[in-house]
């Protein structure tokens, strides 16, 4: 499904397209988070249109439990059921069950967990997140994993990364083993863990690797740990990861979060922070990123950067935004996360653009400082 | 600025045209009401492109605490601030002294009040309220009144009237002796009074037609009378109305309150029902309103009203949109809010209809009581 297009000098950034049946993806990509099978706040002819997002993420432990795979079925999938006709990724609920579930239980078997809901129990298994995710008809699904914490000892992400090898075994075999309940093709993608231990890292590289996957992510990162050890870690599995599958770096991040990894190999994103910063205010912008709030907006009487290609940025006073935002009116959210969205993917483009002209060594470093400055 | 077209055969109904710098008003309408400056939840250009909005409603009250005269003067005035050169009402904030502060005290030069922000001391008189909506440079401003609660005794009703009277005259001059502060007109309509007393409310409309504003608004209803004493006092007043004034009926309502109160000679609507009931997950539709949190929707595998032109009727199954009111997810806000103003608009132009081909008075009682039904 991955085709390399080509590989940067001096960095290890790539061009890549990944193929599905609900459309072609250019890489390096930012997916959209839509949790609940809405990307908060933006409308999906706004997703297409002015984000221009080429594919979005769903999570799959939000689903199942409400609306729950019945209603998502009946809907004759997630595509269907929340009208979006390109590539979806749905998660495979790993990751939530670690960050959201106060009682969860870990066994050979699977993720035994009480829902944030309403504390009804259930169970998550290698075999059991694959039919979900089969219901759910995501055009690529993830592997059952564990996250790890960070920090965490050795032992712990050594017995952690190696129950989510197990895990993955049995989760590929289940894939391997049944059929997309829907008339499009379906992908899985397994998850490279270990902490931040280099050699675990090293060892659940090769691992995954072996699986064969039609994808590999990289987890377990940007829970709390350094950014430069973020890096560094994802520069050593890249060094270990086939060059003919997407690399995926889950749950990053800031602008310059992305240009960095993208310099170490990785070919996908999600985060939820555009969508969430947008709406506590933060704006990223060409030239580094605002926060709206700031009483220094107050009186401000001109657009933001005439020459963006979004409302907020060409339509509006900043004044105007700013006294959106004082008084928590909606039209403020809706701005800000189609704003923030749309500069994701368009520094994707830029991206792209680098890469393919070969100046991308000579200018992400520059471009992710001033991306990170407050202005 | 008013042009008489049409009036209907059998009832009051009429059609005519409003004109204003930012462009002509077909009557009967209804105004969108963005109190600070937007429209809940809905974009400016989906004000245009989608409800085919012709003017909307600022409320001067909310405007002058937040922002403040002197940020919306600085971007320009307040078509300006928002970004939106279609016609804008701003009411007096008459109404929010009754309804929002907690202290006020009416003298005869005005009413003083805590804003209910921060409980900082402000006045509002009949000269500075024309002189906050020439900076504010609204289309329509409206004169100070003070709107009594009901019920009020007739002793206080008549009291009340009498001091909306001396406001209004001296309101009318100040309006009279001062000019626009931007490039565009502004016209001012009076507001009729006198609670539920016959003989008040003929008064009133008596007086408030002497002071040849250029149109006349019937205030003092729709707060908590029964709906029949509403539309009899909209009678009466109108009965005592000059034909050639636009007559806006403020703060009403339900669509079917809408029919009722065209039918007695109504020409303009304002109401924040439509916005604020969509964000409780009632929409509006042509054969009722529903809840769209009701269990029933839950498993409702087809759209609402796929000939219904509003992507909450024509692109979602009913479990979805059911699936983003039960998250509280912003998309669900947006698209019932959207599309309940799209059906009050559209509601509009079938009375129009109706009224040009002289068919209104065999339709509207028939329609109020299908629209004014649950299902």
């Amino acid at each position: 499904m991955f085709k390399l297009k080509k590989t940067a000098s001096s960095t290890k950034a790539r061009l890549g397209t990944l193929s599905t049946d609900h459309g072609k993806i250019d890489t390096p990509i930012f997916m959209p988070v839509g949790t609940l099978g809405t990307v908060k706040a933006v409308k999906q002819d706004e997703l297409i249109d002015k984000v221009k997002a080429q594919i979005i993420l769903g999570n799959t432990y939000h689903l199942y439990l409400r609306p729950g795979c019945d209603i998502i079925e009946n809907a004759g999938g997630l595509h269907s059921f929340i009208n979006w006709d390109r590539p979806i990724l749905t998660d495979s609920g790993g990751y939530q069950i670690f960050s959201l579930s106060d009682n969860r239980e870990l066994t050979e078997e699977g993720a035994k967990f009480k829902s944030h809901l309403d504390g009804s129990k259930h169970m998550f298994t290698p075999e059991n997140i694959v039919d979900i995710q089969r219901t759910l008809g995501s055009d690529i699904m993830m592997v059952l994993d564990e996250c790890p914490p960070y920090p965490s000892s050795y032992e712990y992400a050594k017995e952690s990364m190696e129950l989510t090898h197990r895990w993955e075994k049995r989760g590929r075999e289940a894939f391997l083993n049944t059929k997309p309940k829907y008339s499009h093709k379906q992908a899985q993608f397994g998850i490279v863990q270990g902490g931040t231990y280099e050699d675990l890292r090293i060892e659940s590289s090769k691992y995954v690797t072996d699986l064969d996957f039609e994808g590999i992510a990289i987890g377990g990162l940007s829970v709390g740990e350094p950014t430069e050890l973020m890096y560094e870690m994802t520069d050593l599995n890249t060094d270990y990861l086939p060059e003919d599958k997407p690399r995926y770096l889950m749950g990053v991040g800031k602008p310059e979060n992305l240009l960095h990894a993208i310099a170490r190999g990785i070919d996908m994103f999600d985060c939820v922070l555009p969508t969430r910063n947008a709406r506590n205010g933060q704006i990223f912008t060409r030239n580094g990123y605002i926060n709206i709030r700031n009483a220094k907006w107050k009186n401000h009487q001109k657009p933001l950067d005439p020459d963006f290609p979004t409302d907020l940025c060409q339509k509006y006073k900043m004044s105007y935004i700013h006294h959106l935002f004082r008084n928590n009116e909606l039209l403020g959210l809706e701005l800000a996360s189609l704003h923030n969205l749309t500069f994701y993917l368009w520094l994707m483009d830029k991206v792209k653009e680098r890469i393919t002209n070969d100046t991308f060594h000579t200018w992400y470093k520059e471009k992710a400082e001033v991306l990170g400055t407050k202005i």
